[in-house]
């Protein structure tokens, strides 16, 4: 391009050319681009380094601009190698070399800082708006299935019943987590490079803190050659997303698991699912599936820019250019997976006559047990051990725990009662009366609690 | 283990024992594995669920095997498979069947969380103070040299002239997010999990405020599914971490390029170089170079527990236990890096005359001269092309900027005045006087301000 | 150290010692680095320079240092920084003067590459080895339960019926590559590095070829720069583990399935799986799910060095230190992993009957309808609707494919016969017998080239 | 789709279909796709599964659609979900319904499955064109630059002299062996998958040799199932491109060092730098930028898909469809940076007295000064020391070797002599003249061998 390799000899050949452009992607930060450089204009204008009529010439040219960006109009050239340039050469081109005062007071690298800024900004916006969404979904599911008991796992092994309700607020409890790092992430990115120069800051009297009030940041960045290098805020929207994403991963895996057969715990909806090509009879939870495999991608972009970013120089490097594919890429898959999970969730049918079941087998009431005997004055471990004997003898008789007779029980431990009878599932469920706990009346508050959080946060 | 292998009939066989075993590593945890016992302990006894003699001779035991492992005599035994069984199984012995009690209202798996949340929050304000230490050796280094001129870079092409201090700082700035980042981690780090059970609470009646009162949370975890599924926190950690060390990956390279003969801007103090086991000449940087190398193992770790949590079903999964031995490599790789890197910082010489000298060489000023051009009235655009041709020029005839005559620059631009040959490094860094620029009067402010908010962050 | 310190006035501080040092890892590295220094010390008295009588006390000293080591005896200090420092000290303090010898044509960057390839060639082989010894038990599991069939999934939907030892020798395909993998990263790692230097040659008479046939290797490295910086063995050694882990990893998931109450298709053997602290009913797959998860980890290690050479200028650089701990724990955890997994496999037991049970629902016979009518002439794309449409119907009749009356079948395709009710489970698996189908003869066949491959690699 | 959708009562909501839709990526793979078909309906045909007529008229159909897509004709819609789909619905609405004909007897798993070999199988054949490119580049280099001497460097430190050849002959062989991973990954990804149906085979009397021969493949997997849920070629590609962009970004640090004022070792020629928008003085490296920043998505999508098949249970899982776009973009990144810094390197210009002065300071002949002295007797360890005292007395006199007097030398050890002053940069290079040493013959013969390696692969 011209304006910036005036001094050299030689046109870049084609391939240095297609090597280095990344107009091809960031052209999508247009909108960032025009408003950044509008803002800066005024500004300019305001400080009298431009004069106000040129600046409505600029600005209305840069207008322009934008509409024929949105109506694909604009021809973006990948010779002019960025957005900025492609933006700044069409601005001269069409209000002549008065356009050439808009990179005054500026660099591209406080241009592109300014931008990646503002995507991200509107970017952990979107993220936590998506994060609300599934959210609500998750508490519209468990109050509409609020009765309904699974059974609790680890290690995939049936453990202990739990009310499905208290399982689905897990993973609200998780995304809480997610939207408050996002939170946090929003406070480092709301900061203004603009003003930085290309390191050292810039020889005319700018008024940055006019740029930060009206590009809306609530911070200005204090070292010029640390705004134009940094990008730990794009580290750190991968970062809070990657977290993210491995939650909706354990989310789908579940749902993987409780579509199958051997589960059989939930119906997706139609919609939500897929067929196959060559077996009529399936029906995929390729949602899920989709959902799960792409956390795989989120990550990789995280490690991808953490290892570009390794062992950089100050200030500004050509290697910087490769933070926005990744982050583009990721955006996107965090966007669309929340608003597909959101609906899957949704739409999904419980059968709640087969998790109840599930909870009948399996001596998931062990636990409870054990905690009687300790109830009765037996030390925990000992307990513990006494059960464990009596579910051996249980399965060995193929029976489950209410089958055995109470002479049974005696035999193992003089402290059983009649009132080892009255442990069931309800039971089970209700003595887990502390906060965090399954009890009903806990989970019932718990998803007063989500609910009311989920509305304040609307506000 | 008897006690956790009641229903099986084999041992376990000792290739198990030590594919699954964590007590190698996991003993590390062991202050915290006490420490939350006797809170536990005593909440017992408040709460009448054991007695109070029964809670003092626990504690009893506990210091005594404290103890016992403070001074190295303490058996770790692999056939108990991790800490928490260790120790338990000594109070036993110990105190006898008493100490079966202590695992009453309390699964291993909210144990764990407890231990990894107290050791997490105290790696956090260790790395905490961490950065502070390198903070004010760079302060001090910046104080020290505070009218040291080096050249700045882009693209390691020196660009524009700019002030240690003011290079220094930037280094600064990012270390001051990383605080941020961790003290945000703190925030999500400090619930109380305890209390959660295997999975789904427990059956008697506890008090989870008292327990976090005395462990010194600030909050309780709100459901214990995820209370017992959650390491969002010991992930956080590792990604604030990952940020620190690519900071730090950065500092370390300037300081290896500052070190070379080409460069020669700085001598290490011997205590931080090491020596060539054939080349007697040489001074190795290999403090930076191990700082910038372990930031790949750091970044490994965090990629490692990301990886390992993608997909796992509620709640607990054994695949977890993976947490550990990234977790405290981290913490391990980091405090020693900050401490490295501080000391380092602290003890290196500026040789100021080869950086102001190597301000003077490669057109530094063109900047400031194209600027120049700009307030006569040129645009921007092209000052920019006129610059780059006087450049050009300059280049041929083997000139500096300086060694231009008035005519040779009228040649280029009518615009140029005597003036002209009062832009000097000096000149040029006293312009760059707006909020974040190079200016010895923003640099010196905030130079005070970045004292000023060490001093604060100490107390 | 002395000895690598002479220019330096002060002595390196502790804090340093304790960054920089290595030998608390690298002693692992002891018996290469002898049997190295060893042929080295031979090579230089065969080249005359150094005396047959001075080698002789060398290798003496050397020795008896092995033997030290191996007794537990040895004093390995930090300060002396890493295992050939500690090792030469050693060997002066015993030998005396001549000991300095021992580093005559030799420095730390081409021994420390040789240490490392002599370590990564027998990690190769044992891992081979160790793939072995799991295929074998996939391959005897698979012939004692020739004639289960199991329904084959896809997106963990019941699919199509296939037999058992099918499915295993899908895995066993699996690891046949990553032994490929394995084979061909010995080819790359069988590179004699001795005689590099420190990055230039040296400039003794040396014979590499003597070197590198006394040390077992087939080639010699070409290019001294390239000999001292390479590490490129080491990456491709995690990478073929990561791929081996992630098999491992997928094999781990099936068993974690296989062994829940809802798949009930398998009973690990007591000796493969762990119990619960608070649950007496658990059997947990833990070693199943250890392999899951330490996957993580061996892919974080292969991230981290990947990222640590990256951008390094040649030709060593002390980041390279960082190769070591990441490796030992890749070798360590894949080579546990693979038998703890083989014995798994060896011992689990197989539940037919639940296994054939699942066949039989889910309509698993849908592809083998469609293939029905295209035999019959209807094209597949119209074929697989018709058949969509008969599960629909049967869903809704809540009938299996074989309740469906002619009349039924006909109302769909007037294609339809009596011969429709010979599409069994058994006629499925038959009649997919081309190369690589699970038809029973083909896998009888598989099975047997297995066994053979298996021998064949034993030899 | 109405094909795959029979069984659903709704139309998949459009959110669905974007979120699960390939098409807009996978479209890249018409030509394999195509390819495949063609073959797949001539063995239908040779095995009298379909028509000759038929097989013609599906066969010319496709090869219109082909001719579409070439033409930017075609409309490819993301309710058709994938390429396949797509391909195969134009081809029923272009030959009718004899177009459903071409899926007999085979599934998208495994049709996917060829897809992806075939298109891997060239992204190696191309990736090793470009490495044979960027080598030759080197090869010229050096060849040009034979006498050429530069100070060989561990640490960034001077540390002893080497020829430009030697040094750019190193990267030859990292090359070499990246060639030779490719070489084994194309080995691993030459297997005809097609005829593994969904994940059993298929029931039509198929001739896979006809495919395999056809199609140019060499084995023929043997396991279907194994055959549908194989990515281990495309990691494994992915693993070899993350090696090369690692021996990349090396190359690429040096000559961003090499460009530095500092270094000042080589000019890049004007196509291969860019310049700046502000400061018209630059002459930024940002091939060789790209370059190394590049490398870190290269490792992101490996990690990426290393994580995404983790703990995937057989077979295909719709997780594994986020393998395209990670391939897609590490080919296009290694393809496009061989042939970029192929072009950098062969452009550039090198600064030989900047490069020769370069070694005449910093003691870089220190090494040869002690073996001096070991040739004369003295242990290599104590003549270490002497040459360390020497070189600090030195420094603390500011003279190079060459200047201290032989009075001076034997203060330090009585071995000196006046044959210490031949003790040249030529002599130490000479001296260096084993297998893989800097000597000059030894370079020129490593030269010659490389030239000829590379004609050889050529043919």
């Amino acid at each position: 391009m011209s304006q910036i390799r005036g001094r050299f000899n030689k046109d870049a050949d084609k391939l240095t050319e297609a090597y280095t452009a990344s107009v091809q992607f960031d052209k999508r930060l247009y909108p960032y681009d025009i408003a950044g450089s509008i803002v800066h204009v005024r500004m300019l204008a305001k400080q009298g380094i431009i004069s106000e009529p040129e600046a409505q010439t600029i600005i209305g040219g840069l207008n322009s601009i934008k509409e024929e960006i949105e109506q694909g109009k604009f021809d973006f050239k990948p010779e002019l190698e960025d957005i900025h340039m492609n933006i700044e050469a069409s601005l001269i081109e069409k209000v002549g070399e008065v356009g050439g005062k808009l990179h005054t007071a500026r660099s591209r690298n406080d241009q592109i800082a300014l931008d990646m800024r503002l995507f991200t900004r509107d970017a952990i916006a979107q993220s936590i708006a998506g994060i609300r969404g599934l959210q609500k979904s998750l508490v519209d599911l468990a109050e509409a299935n609020k009765d309904t008991i699974i059974p609790g796992y680890t290690h995939l092994q049936r453990a202990q019943p739990v009310l499905l309700a208290h399982h689905l607020l897990a993973y609200f409890e998780m995304f809480q987590r997610d939207a408050g790092r996002f939170g946090c992430c929003y406070e480092r990115t709301d900061h203004l490079p603009l003003g930085s120069g290309a390191l050292a800051g810039v020889t005319y009297k700018i008024d940055r803190e006019f740029l930060a009030r009206e590009l809306g940041f609530d911070r200005i960045s204090q070292n010029s050659l640390d705004a134009v290098s940094d990008r730990d805020f794009v580290i750190e929207y991968e970062a809070a997303a990657s977290l993210c994403m491995m939650h909706l991963s354990r989310l789908a895996e579940e749902i993987i698991l409780w579509s199958s057969a051997e589960f059989d715990f939930i119906e997706l909806d139609d919609a939500y699912a897929t067929g196959s090509s060559i077996m009529p009879q399936k029906k995929n939870p390729d949602v899920a599936e989709l959902a799960r495999g792409k956390t795989g991608r989120v990550y990789g972009n995280l490690m991808a820019l953490l290892t570009t970013m390794k062992g950089l120089p100050l200030a500004y490097n050509k290697d910087m250019q490769e933070d926005k594919e990744g982050l583009f890429c990721t955006v996107d898959i965090l966007l669309a997976t929340l608003e597909a999970m959101a609906g899957m969730m949704a739409t999904l049918r419980i059968k709640a006559d087969n998790t109840a079941q599930a909870t009948k087998q399996g001596y998931l009431l062990a636990t409870d047990l054990a905690d009687y005997l300790v109830k009765k004055g037996e030390p925990f471990r000992t307990a513990h051990d006494i059960v464990a004997r009596i579910i051996s003898y249980a399965v060995s008789q193929d029976k489950t725990l209410d089958m055995l007779s109470l002479e049974a029980y005696k035999q193992f431990s003089p402290r059983f009662d009649e009132d080892v009878y009255s442990i069931t599932v309800e039971s089970s469920l209700a003595a887990r009366d502390n906060i965090g706990g399954t009890a009903p009346e806990r989970v019932a508050q718990a998803l007063a609690d989500a609910r009311k959080a989920l509305e304040e946060s609307s506000t």
